[in-house]
């Protein structure tokens, strides 16, 4: 199958076009990203070397089709290509596919959202006009994310990877946020950095080359860290 | 009139793109950008964190009308919103109109030229691989240009701008390659400070709020001087 016709519509720094990128990158397709910023009158600067918000959408066009959720974008990718690229990304036999399943949707549905919240709370937050961090809401998440991670870090005691001795999407969708936490404040750092087998595991998946290429684009649109 | 619906399409880096920016800052005006980069498989970086091409295309959209040459957008940003940001830009009399035109057809047809080849030649070819300065077409193109902003200078004497006592258009349309030779190296810039009148106005069009702002976009892309 040819790849021409891939589009990505988003901003880099959103976690969630962050996601489709990465899975991009390790599926070695072809592809274009298309960016559109708004200047609105009056402003001194460009709004796009603002502040970006991580919260951004991503649209994926291939051809007719039109898909908006960034895993299911993944999952697209993964099985309309599956000769390209990273082969195994999604698992090469049906036992295989279904522990990575389990994990994308314990990643959208548990990890998600306390992780989230704590990417806006640390790292963008402090770095916005007339908000403050809230103290309450980080350390409930906090929480709930520590609790996670001491799960994860079991699982990663018995193999490298969250669905076994391969990265695959499970590891992969966890990039964006734990990225922006990671690098946020101590605080967020020792979230991953607590625990032996998360901290390795993070130490690997984030040093990927594909995940290293989203960072780079990330940077090239000044936000919330510069 | 509303200004809802305009729009640029290309790269910041690119003199033709980088002219129109300016004009839409200098008009205060809202517009989106819209830019698309390609990702070829088994680059190990994007394309777009390369090296930029300053004679890429820009396309103007505004409504159902579509404008693709650079000064021609300027032209028509100044008369369909006259009373937007700066009101003098394309001149305010019929007098003053005709004399800022005879600038910007002396500079699309004799600085644009010899310019072009010297940002080419003096800020891209020492970074790109293969291609090595010619310095033929350097020394005579140097040469062309020294002796056309020998005439601008003693205009210059006369009053602060090309077409008077303000900045207009005129000035407003040498800004993107002057820009990339006074960057490019020492002979470069030379060629804007050796003449006292020129280098007193390149100093002052260049620091325009309007030219910081594009050349802060253009860093933002990095190229050729990173």
């Amino acid at each position: 199958m040819v790849a021409a016709g891939l589009q990505v519509f988003g901003q880099p720094a959103s976690t969630d076009v962050a996601r489709v990128l990465t899975c991009l990158f390790e599926k070695n397709l072809e592809f274009e990203l298309v960016r559109i910023d708004t200047f609105k009158k009056s402003h001194k600067l460009p709004e796009f070397i603002k502040l970006r918000d991580p919260t951004g959408q991503v649209t994926f066009k291939h051809g007719d089709k039109t898909i908006v959720d960034s895993r299911a974008i993944c999952r697209y990718l993964c099985t309309s290509f599956p000769e390209d690229g990273n082969k195994t990304l999604y698992g090469t036999g049906s036992l295989e596919r279904a522990s990575i399943e389990q994990w994308l949707q314990a990643e959208s549905q548990s990890f998600d959202a306390p992780s989230s919240e704590l990417v806006f709370q640390l790292a963008f937050a402090p770095h916005l006009k007339d908000v403050h961090p809230d103290e309450a809401r980080i350390a409930e998440n906090e929480k709930k994310l520590q609790n996670m991670l001491g799960v994860y870090d079991e699982i990663l005691s018995k193999h490298k990877y969250l669905a076994g001795d391969e990265f695959t999407l499970a590891d992969l969708s966890h990039l964006p946020n734990s990225h922006y936490i990671v690098n946020s404040s101590d605080r967020g750092r020792k979230l991953f950095t607590a625990k032996k087998h998360v901290a390795k595991w993070y130490e690997k998946i984030s040093s990927r080359d594909s995940w290293v290429q989203v960072v780079k684009m990330q940077k090239e649109h000044p936000g919330a860290f510069e």
